[in-house]
């Protein structure tokens, strides 16, 4: 039999893209000694400059011996042949020896340390230590422990069943029920071990015409949260389907009454609706001037 | 009067390091047009390759306009004088004209994108859009609300309240009171969009000599947390002081009966007692193969 020969060209990058192969598919691989996690983020932050359908990611954590990284290796060889274009490696690998082998693998490997570490160490003046590093490992345990105190703060303030501690947080946000107070306090305090309680705003508190005394009492420390009726609606739909709740009449008085507080009493706040965890706990911080505890 | 003329002389920050300066103090700014937390995430990883007395952070986020932009800048030189040496600077602002704005500070500037994103692009075949990125916003709503509906998952499964939705976790963490299973299932919620339940062992199911029904029929998802004795003693210690629940001899049981329960019925596990929650839940997802939604 005849077959055409063919045969595998490995052309450098630049060609690729420049012979019209910019859509092929590639691998992305997040390579790392510990979690990977800080890599994880910095690829989809430069991700976001690129569409979406661009790579699939694959993340292999703990690769801390010679065996696991052979491993990663063979599987980013596999992809190469698969996609016919070599992956893309991004690696936070601290020991030398597994970084050289990293670099037999058929890809194009980006390699934070190697990118950081010269200029970095020029910049600041001292010598990179080489050891493996620990960022989302537990560090001081001290702060760690904090970091898990402030978890079970959260979690004990919840729906403002624990008035009386109040004035132990570092700071208190207020909000109707379902206005993103419970994810907000707790991503507070898993990232930054910052106290943060929860006072949810019931229809007594509005009826009351002034703030409640226990939150007049730490008004220095206070945050709202505020939503779209709509989306409120939505969401206590899924809850509690159909009630008086979850209905959108209830949903925009709650929400107008909230906001009227906040503005009477001078209370700093944000809108819930189309802004994430993050951003809000980073922007509360901020406002609010609290100190992160990590 | 006759004081000596001193000249503050500008030198290149490598004839700074021959000159002995190395342990002059200097202040390293994180800058982002977001967030900010993929910079925080990457600082710390690289400064793990540094002394840890090295250099104060302040993180300036939400530096979205020419006036914030002036703004930090008149920080960073403010620093520059104090420390008497131009500090650190790692960006991650995605728009053009305010980067080259932050250019005229006295300062060594990391861009992330200036760094990554030319060669990033040749790797992929295709050009970068320039966008200000959202990689801590909200992104694809569908996912964000299942992050947030899997933080409500687990906070509805604390302590193990709710046995009858166990069915619908991706996976349950079980383990004595006070182990690490509720941080670490508020993180993957949080985090990973997985839900993950809590299911806290009593003295109650070490009597029984076999699995608890709930957790039988849910083998495939079960994940063990077990920790030392003596650091579950000074937990405890911290939440109920002198307590019989709190006692070592207790703890000691306790734990010494989960571990038996593991290994009798196969449930891999993991020790919290020096493993952060991030490096919990990522060991915990690869080994129970739980599929990441975020």
């Amino acid at each position: 039999m005849n077959h055409p020969v063919s045969r595998r060209v490995d052309l450098p990058l630049d060609d690729c893209c420049e012979q019209g192969m910019a859509n092929s598919s590639r691998t992305l691989f997040i390579l790392s000694d510990r979690t990977g996690i800080t890599l994880e983020h910095l690829v989809r932050t430069l991700m976001t400059q690129f569409d979406d359908t661009c790579c699939e990611r694959v993340v292999l954590p703990f690769l801390d011996a010679a065996s696991k990284v052979e491993a990663a290796i063979r599987e980013i060889d596999a992809a190469a042949v698969e996609d016919d274009a070599p992956p893309v490696v991004f690696s936070s690998i601290v020991d030398e020896e597994l970084r050289a082998r990293l670099m037999t693998a058929n890809a194009q490997v980006f390699d934070i340390f190697d990118v950081f570490l010269p200029s970095l160490s020029a910049a600041i003046g001292r010598p990179s230590s080489g050891h493996v590093g620990l960022s989302h490992g537990m560090g001081d345990p001290r702060v760690y422990d904090q970091r898990v105190d402030a978890v079970n703060f959260a979690l004990n303030f919840d729906d403002g069943s624990r008035l009386r501690g109040l004035a132990e947080a570092d700071l208190i946000l207020v909000g109707v029920s379902r206005s993103g107070k419970t994810p907000t306090c707790l991503y507070l305090a898993m990232q930054y071990a910052v106290r943060a309680a929860n006072f949810p705003l019931t229809e007594e508190d509005f009826m009351l015409g002034r703030l409640p005394d226990a939150l007049r009492e730490n008004r220095d420390r206070l945050f709202g949260l505020t939503i779209s009726p709509d989306r409120l609606h939505r969401i206590r739909e899924e809850r509690r389907p159909g009630s008086d709740y979850a209905s959108l009449p209830q949903c925009r008085n709650e929400v107008s009454a909230a906001e009227d507080l906040y503005r009477s009493h001078a209370i700093p706040f944000l809108d819930s609706t189309s802004v994430s965890i993050e951003e809000l706990a980073i922007e509360i911080m901020q406002r609010v001037g609290v100190e992160r505890h990590y």
